[in-house]
């Protein structure tokens, strides 16, 4: 079994020896970051509380952590209103590709294209700005997973799923017809919700996924069920995700026995939906589950996944709206499993600024219209994004982040060494790394003595913690966050 | 019978008399638009049409009608890459609010906090920005719904009425558990999709509605077949809107009996649908059926529907994408009703830079992370409507919509009793005005003339012309329209 995780990681001989300033030898990418985390009041600050006691009276505020100051956030540096200053390793969920304030993103929205882009937004599919084609060859499709060169933009993480599905519907429908456009009767039927016309397709996705949370998403998100009582779900099928013990050179036949078992469902689950006249027309996976619990598996069974589903005659859509752009330390996820094709179709979101889906030609839609919305994405975050692949490669970020994930992930398996009734099964790849604690309680603990003590933190699943870094942290942001959570371990 | 429609608007006279440049009494609102459409090139000119195949690799793009400067686009006037400047009563499919690179946009974006906000983009719901609570009551607060002090921002129309129905879900299912949280076999079942933590709640909407194009959304649209086809569906009930018959003061007894035969369907659906397991938890309602063909109905259909629906223990919800943000001379559509109460829910886009929707206090969800998304909108967004509004207000644009939509509605009106063959039913609230052609080749053709002629249009429905101009949209500028429609119709 050739695992996911980069085994080859030395655990470190002298722990946190490298701590001292005089061995962090990456130069600090971003100048104006403080030397380190700044924390003059509680977080939540008495800012920040009165101000989510006004949020109240509008919406619900329960999920907010603190207001932030994002003329003064820098790098990956966060200021709340509180005036602290916390080293951010969740990123707004994940989202903030190169570090708040970067200077070539201050400079590039001086430009007057940028403005107007800015307020002039388009209906994208209508009309689109003339250096719409320049720009997204400039900035999509350079960095467009191996072998692909068609794409979509969408709105969100969501909007691009749901329109990966529709793309994947027309696909499997079409071949159905052999290749015809749909009948007057389709289109007919259609208009009712009814059959042929509105078909009884099903996607299949994975019990501990999330996709996002609009209702079709939402079918085929099984994270939390806060995200999911009281919502209609369609009867679209589930299959288990491996659960892997870890380290995983010790537990190699185990964990390759839940790639077979759960493999072994997904094929049992098409079989099942095909005499249920309710077709898997679709197979939605994420490389690595991140708000799931940061549940990893094996190359081998994302390759026998593809397998299984080009076989049943479905689309492999694999979801990057987490995992993309970078944090792994390659561009998308998906390109550490050496897949023999490319995937169907490919999500992204978050850190790209905008949604959409990179598909395979085969997945062109002939007409007009069908994939559609006023929007379709929104050229000023394309512009943004332009801009931030550009920084990517002129820094050599996706370098940087193998190395400080090296740092990071070196640094937490030594922790769950020294502190085995805590936390266990650090993993990662890249910067995307995560660690278990012993449970929940411990876990939101950790999570809120972190941030105390300066370092923002987000957890996943039941009871990990998930390291999201912008892809400009370096060894020495990870360091920083090492001595802190081992001076937080020791307190417990 | 009360109408909707401002029937008071008195059938010109003298047949486009103002079309005379001194009967234009309006000082034009925004410097720098030129006097008319300038038209060089065919339309779309050779380097749309170039621009258009080079996109075609990439991504269909069949839906393209020209290529965009947005730079030099400026007020009502859109500028195409070929040289071509038209006068645009499109306007992005009805989302551009105040007219191209408005000055007062241009000068906002340049101030150190909207830059900030336009490329620190926050997770909104975990680490809002400090002037978040101020800018929620500048901007979408001050132009609350009557009675509604309650919003949730998100990113487009699909996602402000996705979350629109899990908001009515909520409640439904809080109700039914006589306002407990959700049982632990709710929550234990939901992980499988399965009742009762996923219930079998619908959602009622309308023959000819539209309501965007994520699956649920999809489920509730019924406006055109090829936005439906091939895609599964939900089953959901779906009742018909009435269909008026035109000039409205001649057809009141046939008009009125389309209400209550489409409300009497509503009430049965709701009776068929419980009976079957299936509540109906909310009934989905444009002020104005707008892609579908621009279908009003009568303050009465509206009031007794929100009654019907109340007293089936439903949420109300209005879809006001389209119509909101002022076209029709209000800022609510649904303000030309006088409900007795307000809606339960007012979903909103489009002109409003993002999305959201307005909810009553008894929507409000209770607990956190339920009605949420990784970004729930962007503050830049907010910060533009925020500026918008501030010119709608200090230009009087609401009134301004008023006038011009009594010159435009006027003059259809004439064009339709001048060319009976061509045209009918003429009707509109503010700006919000249509016209149905004699058959879809008719109107295809009407429109391809006009642009070439320098007005860009949009049809809806099965044969009808839309009118959607931004705010800024003048009576010099309708008459410039009526002079050459008139001027198309009498080549047929």
């Amino acid at each position: 079994m050739t695992i996911l995780l980069p085994t080859a990681v030395h655990r470190w001989p002298l722990l946190f020896s490298c701590f001292r300033r005089k061995l962090c030898l990456a130069k600090p990418l971003l100048a104006g970051e403080p030397e380190g985390p700044v924390v003059t009041t509680a977080i939540p600050g008495p800012n920040s509380l009165r101000l989510k006691n006004e949020l109240s009276e509008i919406q619900n505020s329960d999920a907010v952590q603190f207001f932030v100051d994002y003329t003064k956030s820098i790098g990956n540096y966060i200021a709340d209103v509180d005036g602290n200053m916390l080293l951010d390793v969740y990123s707004q969920i994940a989202s903030i590709p190169i570090g708040y304030n970067h200077p070539d993103l201050i400079e590039a929205v001086k430009s007057t294209n940028m403005r107007s882009m800015f307020i002039n937004r388009p209906a994208l599919g209508v009309y689109p700005p003339k250096d719409h084609v320049q720009s997204l060859r400039s900035s999509l499709l350079v960095v467009a997973p191996p072998g692909m060169k068609n794409v979509a933009t969408m709105m969100c993480g969501s909007c691009s799923n749901e329109n990966a599905f529709k793309t994947a519907f027309i696909w499997y429908r079409t071949k159905q017809r052999g290749g015809k456009e749909p009948t007057a009767d389709d289109m007919r039927s259609s208009m009712q919700n009814q059959p042929p016309g509105s078909p009884q397709l099903s996607v299949l996705s994975f019990q501990g996924g999330f996709h996002g949370r609009t209702l079709a998403c939402l079918s085929c998100t099984h994270s939390k069920a806060i995200h999911k009582v009281d919502m209609p779900a369609l009867d679209w099928p589930v299959a288990s995700f491996p659960r892997y013990k870890y380290p995983l050179d010790e537990h190699a036949d185990y964990n390759r026995n839940e790639d077979q078992q759960c493999l072994a469902e997904v094929q049992q689950l098409m079989e099942v939906y095909k005499q249920r006249g309710r077709d898997v027309a679709a197979v939605l996976v994420e490389p690595i589950q991140a708000e799931g619990g940061d549940n990893f598996a094996s190359k081998e069974f994302f390759t026998d996944l593809q397998k299984l589903t080009k076989q049943a005659g479905a689309a492999f859509i694999v979801d990057e709206v987490q995992t993309g752009c970078g944090a792994t330390g390659r561009m998308w996820a998906h390109e550490h499993w050496d897949l023999p094709e490319s995937p169907d179709l490919v999500t992204f979101s978050k850190k790209m600024y905008l949604g959409g889906f990179y598909f395979k030609p085969e997945f062109y839609v002939k007409q007009g219209y069908r994939i559609f919305n006023t929007w379709l994405g929104d050229p000023s975050k394309l512009a943004l994004l332009d801009v931030t692949l550009r920084v990517i490669r002129r820094d050599n970020l996706l370098q940087n982040t193998q190395i400080a994930g090296r740092t990071l992930l070196a640094g937490l398996q030594a922790l769950e060494e020294k502190f085995p009734a805590l936390v266990h099964s650090a993993r990662g790849l890249g910067t995307f790394c995560a660690i278990t604690c012993r449970d929940v309680a411990t876990r939101d603990n950790i999570l809120t003595r972190m941030r105390q003590r300066g370092i923002n933190m987000g957890g996943c699943g039941e009871a990990s913690i998930r390291f999201r870094p912008m892809l400009t942290f370096q060894t020495c942001h990870a360091e920083i966050i090492l001595e802190r959570l081992n001076a937080v371990l020791k307190e417990f």
